[in-house]
């Protein structure tokens, strides 16, 4: 992915009408709600699995690095969010269908970085 | 529970026999290993019941209290030990048949804590 500061001054002038806000907020929220059920499931099978209490300590720390990849990972600023974007669809959370809606400056830049 | 300094000059210069010392690190491990099983019987409860995503990050709290609550408690320094194990006592942890083989000096000091 190349530098975000290389797409930085055009993100940061794009103009989102507000029907291409609710776009952009479902994708998000829909990729990040997978996330989220994922990581549940996930922590789930962990603990069924944990045997010894150093397994305890694991799953806290693995729980921890979970919250903070989250956080660094979903960033709704709108000088940022086609970058956010194609992550999201680069590792596969949303397809270019859950981003139907979005203008055609805006597609084209997430799928500049997604290529990237 | 009286401060610690109240004990310290006595229990710095109370002695250990190794049969003292192994009296004392099988209780100390007992309850320690009956705590930790506690916790990764209660980390598999909490876990089960998840449905939110927000429930992650609190059982990812509650880890990391019982984990630093853990690591205050369990203070093996000979310096404290009567009154790491006064305490242990006191939360029912312990009983005085685990202690049984410690030296009457030893004790008097877990006893004297114990009911402070």
């Amino acid at each position: 992915m190349a530098s975000p500061a290389a797409y930085a001054a055009p993100l940061r002038e794009m103009k989102w009408s507000p029907a291409e806000k609710a776009v952009a907020r479902r994708a998000f929220d829909l990729a990040l709600g997978r996330e989220l059920e994922a990581v549940v499931r996930e922590a789930k099978d962990r603990a069924v699995r944990i045997q010894e209490p150093s397994e305890l300590w694991e799953l806290e720390r693995w729980l921890t690095e979970r919250r903070r990849e989250i956080d660094r990972k979903y960033d709704y600023r709108y000088s940022v969010l086609p970058l956010v974007l194609a992550s999201l669809l680069r590792d596969g959370s949303l397809t270019e269908d859950d981003l139907r809606g979005l203008g055609q400056d805006q597609l084209e830049a997430v799928r500049r970085a997604a290529r990237s």
